[in-house]
């Protein structure tokens, strides 16, 4: 086993890991103390960190005497073994415990104090040692000052996961990575597992210093090729499985409910199949022999045109529960997508409402599914829009599992041309008290899991748009803690990427990511209504462009006004799926949100929103100021280009160009659209076509 | 050379050459007097048809003592010659006289006569045999009745051409055939020509039946795999080229402009460059030894994104001459498309028009082009949308040599899902007079050619829709006679297409068909506004799908009127490109005709039209009726059932299942949209969502 880092070209960006964030751990004199493989992983972080900055590693085994005196930093595990089956130190959900002196730290906490001039990291089991030494990397500087109360650190979600949407063949129309926004997959090259996976230990090390413990390594719409990385081809996960697991990673899979007939050449998928079950459990034993710690399945069942368990008359549950059973001897887990709506909607129809699908179809089944299957749930009730209330189905299933998803890649939200920095959204629905006040958190209930749909791909700054990266490290660090501060997470990732910034690039960088999301919110579709976008790709505006579809996603503009009446009284009735106090404040117009104003009501253009301001004069006003704020922006980042290395610079100037370009294509025909149908002026007389 | 008629799997369809159809000829006795390839075609065809049906075929050479009497039919060519170079016989556009008693025949002309029990047709060229056997063939067992006085037969225009959109590689978006609804290519399979060249030599044979004479075998938009059939793929064009000549038809190839640069590795394709023009000369030259009777190159120059002179600064004359140049020794036409038009135009700007574009590129060249160079100039300004006004390029440039394009190939009238019958549209172009009354019409104009974008695909009917066969029939005879009255042409095709047909069939043909082009307009795009099409596939409708894109093509619809100002006085001044009386006519709302009104001007939903129906109003009825009428369109074609070959039936039954499907999407998007609007009721009170 190699203990050094990846290395990679030149070329490719360290994103938040460049070697002068390892300059304070590189140039003391440490001490790791323990053993197994992810010790291993730290030992090479440090030699590669001191060969740099001439410091001192020194490793020893648990049991010699203790002398941290000696040492400026100390990293301990206190486990037990460290070699043979890997998978209980791997990251695993369960808690492990520990010795008395670490508490209930689980295999992924550490305590961190500092005293006597020695900073000490204790961990109960490997992971945990791995995620004090990339804190302490955090840290920087402070590490190593004065004295630090001892802290414990654990992560609030045992699962924090990423995604890929990753084809192995190249799809002729979605590209390799559907909905990917920075080139190529980073897993999958000319029809199979890149051979060469320094790429991919690199990625899975700056996962591991934002505290991403999970991945699945396939697109959820499991197409043809990818089916039967399950069966004969399972080889190629597990080699991109041996690459994550060096930084405490677990590998899952994309598979197709329809695999027993596709794969197998049974008649059925039906899973109260005997057949089926047996089918699936020997599948099942296979990949563990492969990936011993393989971490499960994730399934899109009845979604879009995939196969699921309405095909037999059978409920989301017995579907879940069949994998479930298969997975649970080996400690897998199956997370089951709750996107379930109906996309052969008839636009004529308005009782139909797709926001209400997730919870008519899964509330019900609360209770029904097993222990080791996680129901996973978008943040919001529709699919990823730049507002949208947070789902009913977060808090509606109080004695399911439940997984929150989230979108890192960029679809609907300026795929990854335009910055976009989602910290904030994510925090507000991980914040979101589903029952009120008092009550528990989504970030709380989610406790299951967290999961992003990842922005990364081949792209020499990993995600197209280089500030992009500030999504994903700021997804990783808030599901390790989703009631952290979103912007204290930034300017971690700043310090991290940036080790020598000023103060006026810390400041710069703040000044265009802090408000990138409400920004883009404002020059796209306004006050909740989503779905402006152009049909197929997302990018770009058509107000019309779903008007009319099959896809349930509707505004009903008219001459007169605008907006989806989903109330209880008059409308859809979705606003009842919510617990008081939300049912009651989304069914009021008068107490509605105005963010969220015409995602529940239908209002007139004249109707005046609780900033005194009415509709359609908010509509031109946001679209107005999202352009200067896009300008502003792109203003502020020109002033930076002495500050930030050219090549970075440049790309996010040109994508600057384009964010502008296109900001300003969204205002014209948005307010051109508003102008033209309702016929009122801007009260302030500005250009609309 | 084989002198059989192609043979096909039984599968395949015989479209409007049925066996039926040649019993009248097949049971007679007939002498054919003359030489050369294409006197053995039809000495292939009369063996075939006298072979089904009993009849007899004597061949004999020129100059053998006269017996017509012995004979039902004689049919005898004047020409000279025959074999070694082939090129001059085989349907070349230049009329090559011929003896005195066929006077102004030309190659294609033919003369007919009937008298002392002998059918006699005289032609001075090959081609003309052949047409008039297939002219004998359409006339059935009337041509064996009775006496005839002597008719002479010749086509109007000189070129009658179909132009293949057909890839070579298989586009991942458009597929094989751009804008193909029929299959993958009849000439392109697994990257090269189809090597089994029945199908490809059965295609002529149906076109030889109704006139067609030249053929381009590749897509307009050149790509990298297509670029090669020009040099190093010649060969492939040659195998195809074999076949098609069979029936008289000559080859033509798409070409790109910057084949010098692509192909010849030059730097530049400036066509006042010596190395350039010698670089094409030597291409040409060597088209020609591998294809002798080659007809000339197809070009799209400067034209959505394709290369052209613009890029070096030189004029369309300039592009059109040097190819021209290049093809003039070997008797070659250069086609030059006149569709060139900017498709990054800014929504905001009105004054832009690109309904202009082409009078504004071309007709300032009048007289510069050379004589082997033909201005291709699609109908209507716009693109083949199901109302447009005629081209004002058409009448405008008499010193140039002018085609007109038309598209059989239904992209925006119903991709051969849905019925619609072209002939009359096609027909109301070709008779409109660019000058005003008594003066030419503009199939006069087009003497030097009628060109369609090809409907035909590997499909089993050919036109996947099986009564789309009708318009690559129509547009043939269109072609040949651009004077003829669709509606006899349609009744030739049905004579030919279903040999025993009843009058009830007859005249349920008749009824599905007729008005089917009227129906479509009904319940698509209104009062020639066009282009409420779904962007990129341009199939159902999408009112604002094209409204805010940079393709120049706009309604500015808002809540009080629609439609697009393109008169002198206040507009963009579009009307004012044609010759009187057309541009006062277009100029006035007063005067303008209702089915164009939104291409000229911006209305009041409340205006009233010349039917006294207000514009909204019009909207609504025309989509209610349209819908109806294809609903009515699908019962009659139901009750033909007994009456056509099962699978033939089949195919139309399932094709107007979604016509009718698409027809009430169309009625109830559009209606909508003018509701929602305009605010203004229906009058009648009907059902708009």
């Amino acid at each position: 086993m190699s203990l050094t880092v990846p290395v990679l070209p030149e070329e490719i960006d360290p994103a938040w890991l460049p070697p002068e964030a390892f300059r304070p751990v590189g140039r003391r004199r440490t001490l790791v103390d323990g053993s197994g493989p992810l010790v291993d992983t730290v030992r090479g972080e440090l030699a590669y960190a001191c060969a740099l900055f001439d410091g001192e590693v020194v490793v020893r085994d648990r049991g010699e005497p203790d002398a941290p005196s000696s040492y400026d930093l100390v990293l301990r595990v206190t486990e037990a073994g460290g070699s043979g089956d890997t998978r209980p130190g791997l990251g695993g959900a369960g808690g492990l415990g520990g010795p008395a002196d670490v508490g209930e730290l689980g295999a992924e906490g550490f305590v961190i104090e500092r005293a006597g001039g020695a900073t000490i990291v204790t961990a109960s089991g490997q992971p945990g040692l791995l995620y004090g030494l990339f804190h302490v990397v955090r840290l920087g500087e402070d590490a190593f000052r004065g004295t630090r109360a001892r802290e414990t650190h654990r992560p609030s979600t045992a699962l924090r996961m990423l995604d890929h949407w990753d084809n192995v063949a190249v799809h002729p129309v979605m590209g390799q990575v559907e909905r990917g926004y920075a080139g190529g997959s980073l897993f999958w090259q000319d029809g199979r597992a890149r051979q060469e996976s320094e790429r991919i230990r690199a990625y899975a090390r700056l996962l591991a210093a934002c505290g991403v413990n999970a991945v699945s390594v396939n697109n959820v719409n499991v197409h043809e090729a990818e089916a039967h990385l399950l069966t004969d081809r399972i080889d190629q996960v597990a080699h991109i499985a041996q690459a994550l697991r060096r930084y405490g990673i677990r590998t899952h899979l994309s598979v197709t409910f329809a695999a027993p007939v596709v794969l197998g050449g049974l008649a059925t998928a039906d899973p109260l199949d005997e057949a089926v079950r047996g089918w699936w459990t020997e599948a099942v034993r296979e990949v563990y022999s492969a990936i011993p710690d393989f971490g499960g399945f994730v399934v899109k069942a009845d979604s879009e045109g995939r196969p699921g368990p309405f095909t037999y008359g059978r409920s989301h549950a017995d579907g879940a529960n069949m994998l479930a059973a298969a997975l649970a001897p080996h400690g897998g887990t199956v997370h089951w997508r709750a996107f379930v709506y109906d996309h052969h909607q008839d636009w004529r129809d308005r009782s139909t409402d797709r926001a209400r699908a997730a919870y008519d179809h899964f509330a019900p089944l609360d209770g029904e599914f097993a222990d080791n299957a996680v129901l996973q749930v978008k943040h919001g009730p529709m699919d990823f829009q730049v507002r949208e209330p947070v789902s009913p189905v977060l808090g509606a299933l109080p004695r399911t599992r439940v997984a929150v998803e989230v979108q890192a890649t960029q679809e609907y939200t300026g795929q990854q041309r335009h910055v976009c920095w989602l910290g904030p959204m994510w925090s507000e629905a991980l914040r979101f008290r589903p029952e009120g006040e008092f009550r528990a958190t989504v970030g709380e209930l989610a406790g299951s899991g967290l999961v992003a749909v990842t922005n990364v791909g081949d792209d020499r700054f990993w995600t197209g748009h280089p500030l992009a990266q500030a999504n994903l490290y700021t997804f990783g660090r808030l599901a390790w803690q989703p009631a952290a501060d979103p912007r204290r997470i930034l300017d971690e990732w700043i310090a991290l990427t940036f080790p020598s910034a000023s103060e006026r690039l810390a400041a710069g960088l703040r000044a265009v990511l802090h408000g990138s999301w409400r920004t883009y919110e404002k020059y796209t579709a306004p006050l909740g209504v989503g779905f402006m976008v152009q049909p197929g790709h997302h990018y770009g505006p058509s107000v019309d462009g779903y008007e009319y579809s099959p896809w349930g996603t509707y505004h009903f503009a008219d001459r007169d006004g605008i907006g989806v009446d989903r109330s209880a009284a008059t409308g859809t009735g979705y606003a009842a799926q919510y617990a008081k106090p939300w049912a009651e404040l989304y069914e009021s117009v008068a107490s509605c949100p105005d963010e969220l104003l015409l995602f529940f009501h239908h209002v007139p253009y004249g109707h005046v929103l609780r900033s005194g301001k009415t509709v359609v004069q908010h509509i031109y006003d946001t679209h107005f100021e999202g352009v200067e704020e896009a300008e502003e922006a792109r203003r502020v980042w020109a002033g930076l280009a002495d500050l930030v290395e050219p090549a970075w610079h440049a790309r996010v100037t040109e994508r600057y160009e384009e964010q502008v370009r296109g900001a300003r294509e969204w205002r014209d025909q948005v307010n051109s659209y508003f102008l033209r149908k309702s016929g009122i002026p801007d009260a302030r007389g500005r250009t609309i076509y």
